[in-house]
């Protein structure tokens, strides 16, 4: 088995930068995944790994191998390597370097004629979209549309924040433009969550094909998505602040259409 | 008006102090407020102030003044004492020094018979209670209680973190027996969120006087508090992990109470 001891090898380095930039990421279609919660997850998916390299005084060998359904190519890797890979302070000793799945618009495919669907546009922190993706798990969704994505899904810090979540999701990734198109081709319904011309959330039935559409806190929905939304909703803010974090709207209106829908999977 | 130009003046010193340490919060009753939003919702709540300290080149001693109703001190701080003193990356120029208020259950005043309530169990991270008061103020509940709580809610993070709705909203701080007895006394329903013996939570009905009990994502609810429940309830996880951020989670339950309460103030 091939073994590395230095970070200043060619692979490690590739590694590293395959970590930090999105660039890199996009170009060799490959991404780093620590954890080993998340790397099953991502076996769950049928995600395809290029090598596992792990660090044996904390994981053997054999059980690196025994957590994959199919053959994979292992690397074994010194503590200081290990320490320079590692993004978080976990001591599982396992980083699988993963292929990229496309997020195409036209890979979605529903099991139902009543999808429901959460659309999130231009989002930037991971800590949000994470957020999102655990939620959108929790409620067992058929998809998560992002628009207009500020940051590539593979970046480390979603994958943590989503505790996997962005592996369990069927996700597509698209321009504003292009996930309206889908939606009102499939005739989705498109509730738009913003202030104006809109009714509380709690009026509107979710029970047909539905798209929750969020944005971001600051600078709220684009108009494009306000115009060709079929309903506008808001949450009512009855406080002293008018802001709500933008994972806990979307968990409210999705919910409220889970409850909506019996909770039926 | 006094004016302070060096860091290692005492006033600083001790207020760097109180920044960083809740044992010197405690032991003064003072805390930093930062960020102009923030100090004006602890003027709305009637908080007293000791001093205001503020950087000349940005926010002039008329705009400081005009901000409050009574007569303050204030101190002009150099660019070097502000900076040593702000927390965040913002650049309002104004630093607050105020009176902490008294989180005793016996403070706590209803203004209806039917109360809704948020209790947190042993919350740590400032960024969940954070969130916790930002939807509690979003929601115009009538009071949020921390049990057994882990650090004081005048932490500049949860400051920060909950957009000033430490300030918003009615708080009381206890031991889970404390508050426990609190809401038996009073009558009112404790819906413990649990794994455990627990009815899903859109089939319980809020309408009278409830608290909704959140714990850690890691640890969960006390025993104590699950065994003194009127009803456990649980959000169904339908996905592939069976975790949600307690703040995802309090709001989902939050808000199916204000449904049921047809979001009446």
């Amino acid at each position: 088995m091939k073994e590395i001891t230095s970070i200043h090898n060619s692979t490690i380095k590739a590694l590293v930068k395959l970590q930090e930039k999105s660039r890199e990421r996009k170009k060799t279609g490959s991404f780093l995944i620590e954890g080993i919660k998340e790397i099953k997850l991502a076996i769950a998916a049928n995600y395809q790994f290029d090598t596992i390299l792990f660090y044996e005084d904390l994981i053997s060998e054999k059980n690196v191998v025994s957590l994959f359904k199919t053959d994979v190519t292992c690397i074994k890797i010194s503590k200081e390597v290990y320490e320079k890979l590692a993004y978080r302070d976990t001591t599982e000793g396992i980083i699988a370097v993963a292929k990229a799945k496309d997020f195409s618009l036209e890979n979605i495919k529903f099991s139902t004629k009543t999808p429901l669907i959460l659309v999130a546009e231009s989002l930037e922190k991971p800590g949000n979209i994470g957020a999102l993706l655990r939620t959108a798990d929790a409620a067992n969704i058929d998809a998560v549309f992002i628009a207009n994505p500020k940051s590539d899904l593979y970046n480390s810090n979603i994958i943590r924040a989503s505790l996997g979540c962005v592996f369990t999701n069927q996700i597509a990734t698209g321009t504003t433009e292009e996930i309206i198109n889908f939606l009102v081709e499939k005739k989705v319904q498109i509730f738009a969550t913003t202030l104006q011309n809109s009714n509380a959330y709690f009026k509107e039935n979710y029970q047909k094909a539905s798209a929750i559409v969020v944005g971001t806190e600051a600078t709220g929905l684009s108009t494009i998505f306000r115009e060709a939304a079929t309903q506008n909703i808001n949450i009512p803010m009855q406080g002293q602040i008018d802001s709500m974090n933008v994972s806990v709207a979307a968990a409210i209106v999705l919910f409220e259409a889970k409850r909506q829908r019996n909770f039926k999977q």
